[in-house]
C-alpha cells in the first residue's frame, strides 16, 4: 500500500479493530477509530491515544459515524458484539450494528470516495453441511434461534454490502473471519480459547460443552491481519475466508491447553448450547490463489503468545 | 376475533395488504393502512377510502411509522417488494425494509402494546434441499447473490421478531407465505402466475425459464388471508407456512393456462435467472394442527377467479 492512507475502523476497541489499528499506525497510516464499547474495551483505545497519526470517535455507529474530515480511503466496518455470550446479551443492538451499522459505514465510504471492507464471519455458514466451507457454500442458519441475532446480521451485512456494490459501485471487499485468537481477547468473551485459557491459569477445571467432539479451526489473529491487509492490495468483490484450516477436536483443544498449563487439572463436560456448530473449517483456496496467503502461526505457537496476555475486564452489565 | 379491533398494515396498497385490508373491514375492524408505493398501488388504497373504518397514510415505513392514533391492537407488516423485477431494481430499498422497517413496526407494536405479525416469506428456504419444506428446515440461501437483498432481508426480518419477542415480550407472529395468486396482483410483477396470465391474454407466447422441470406450488389469497385470520386467534410465535402444497412444475402450469385461454399459443423457453429455486413446496402440517388450516381453493379455481382482474399499471421508473 501507498503512504499514508486514511483508514477508518468501527469497531476500533475490539480484539480484531485493536490489532488492525496497531498494524496501520506501525505502517505510516492515519487511523480514526470508532467504537461504542458495547463489547470493545477503553484499553484497547488508550494503547494508541498518544499516537499522532490516530483519532478515536466513541459513538454508535447503528446510529451515524459523525467522521467529519475529508479525506477517507477506506472504511473497515468490524463493529459487533462477536462472541455469542456479548451478542446474546444485546441481541437488538447486534442486529442494528448488522444492518443500519453496516449501512452507516457503507454510506460514509460511498460519501467520500472511499473502498470499503466488511468483517463477515464463518457464523454465515451455521451448522455446515459441507466440510471444510468455501465461499460458495450457502450455509445453514437457523433464520431464528438464539444465534440469529448475530448470524443473521452478518448474512443482512453482506447482502447489503453486495447491494450497495452492485448499485452504486462502491469498491467493497467481505471477509468471513473463522475463530481467531491473540492477545487483547477479553477474558470475559465466552469463547472456548479464552475460557480454557482463564479455567487453565486460575487453577479450575477446564470446561467441554457437550462430549467435546465438536471441532474448531484456531486462527492466531497476526495472520488474520495480515490477510486483510493483503486483500485491501486487491480489487476482489466477493466474500473470502480468512481462518486457520488445523482441526481440532474441542476436547483435544482443552487437553492441549491443560498439559501447557497445568497437567494436574481436570476436564468436566456441560450440556450444550443450543444451535452450536459441531464444526467448522474454512477452505482457503480462494485467499491461497488471489492473496497468496496461508496462516502460519501454528496453534501451540499461537498459544505461547496468548498465554498471560488475556485480559481480565468485565462485560457492562 | 372480537369486535372492533385497531389493525395497522404496511404495505396496505400491496396485493396482499390490500386482502387484509378488505377482510378486516369487513369483519367490522378499523384498519390503518400505511405504504409509500413503492410496490404498492394507490388504486389499491382507493379502493378503501371511502370507508368509515379505514384511515391511510403515506410514509415509507423504513423511516418510521407517523402513526398518532392512541389504542392499536395489531401492527402488521407486509410492507417490501415481493417479486423478482421490483426487489431487484430497488435492492437497497428492500433491504430497509426488512431491518429497519420491520424494527419500525416492531417499536410501533412495543408502544402500543399491541401483537405483531411479520410477513416472512418462503424465500427464506431459498433453493431447498428438504421437499417439502417444513419450518424447521433452515433453509439453502445465497447470502450475497441478486436475490439476497429480499431473501436476507426476510431471514433478518424473523431474527429480529425473534430478538423483539424474546428480550421485549412482544406478542408476535411470523407466516411464510408461499406463492400466492388472486385479484389485484400488478401485471407488471415478474411473477410466473401474471406472467402467463399477461401473455395469454394479450396473444403472446408463454415463456418459460430453463426447461420448465422447475415446481411451484400456488395458493389463492383467499386462503391465505383465512390461514391470516387464523393465527391471529392463536398465541405462537415460530414461524408457520401459509401455502398451498398443490405442486406443478412450470410447463405443466404454462400448459394450463395456455389451454385455458388460447390451446394455440406457443411455449417459448428462455435462460434461467440466477439463484432460481429449482423447487419449493409448504409442509402445511403445523398449520393444519394448530390452525385447522388447509388451502381450499384448487389452482384452476383460482385462476378462473383471477383471470381478468390482472391490474395494467407500470413499475416507477
Amino acid at each position: 500500500m501507498t503512504l499514508p492512507l486514511h483508514i477508518l475502523i468501527t469497531g476500533s476497541a475490539g480484539f480484531i479493530g485493536s490489532h488492525l489499528v496497531e498494524r496501520f499506525l506501525g505502517e505510516g497510516h492515519f487511523v480514526t477509530g470508532v467504537d461504542n464499547y458495547i463489547s470493545g474495551q477503553k484499553r484497547n483505545t488508550e494503547l494508541f491515544l498518544s499516537h499522532p497519526n490516530f483519532r478515536f470517535i466513541e459513538a454508535d455507529v447503528s446510529y451515524g459515524i459523525p467522521f467529519e474530515g475529508e479525506n477517507l480511503d477506506w472504511v473497515m466496518h468490524f463493529a459487533s458484539p462477536a462472541s455469542p455470550p456479548h451478542y446474546q446479551q444485546f441481541p437488538i443492538e447486534t442486529l442494528m450494528v448488522g444492518a443500519q451499522g453496516t449501512q452507516n459505514a457503507l454510506e460514509l465510504a460511498h460519501g467520500h470516495g472511499a473502498k470499503f471492507m466488511l468483517a463477515s464471519t464463518s457464523e454465515v455458514y451455521g451448522d455446515p453441511l459441507m466440510h471444510p466451507q468455501p465461499e460458495t457454500y450457502w450455509g445453514n442458519v437457523n433464520p431464528n434461534g438464539v444465534r440469529s441475532c448475530y448470524d443473521e446480521a452478518k448474512r443482512y451485512a453482506e447482502a447489503i454490502t453486495m447491494a450497495y456494490h452492485r448499485t452504486k459501485g462502491i469498491d467493497t471487499r467481505i471477509i468471513r473471519i473463522f475463530n481467531t485468537f491473540g492477545p487483547r481477547m477479553r477474558a470475559d468473551d465466552g469463547r472456548v480459547v479464552t475460557n480454557f485459557i482463564n479455567q487453565a491459569l486460575s487453577g479450575q477445571p477446564l470446561t467441554v460443552y457437550g462430549d467435546g467432539s465438536q471441532t474448531r479451526s484456531f486462527q492466531y489473529v497476526d495472520d488474520l491481519v495480515e490477510g486483510i491487509a493483503r486483500l485491501m492490495g486487491v480489487t476482489y468483490h466477493e466474500p473470502i475466508n480468512l481462518g486457520n484450516p488445523d482441526e481440532y477436536s474441542i476436547l483435544h483443544f482443552a487437553q492441549i491447553i491443560r498439559d501447557r498449563v497445568n497437567p494436574a487439572l481436570n476436564i468436566v463436560f456441560g450440556p450444550m448450547p443450543q444451535d452450536d456448530p459441531k464444526q467448522r473449517k474454512p477452505d482457503n483456496t480462494r485467499a491461497l490463489q488471489l492473496l497468496g496467503w496461508a496462516p502460519k502461526v501454528t496453534l501451540r505457537e499461537g498459544l505461547e503468545r496468548s498465554l498471560g496476555c488475556v485480559q481480565t475486564t468485565s462485560l457492562p452489565s
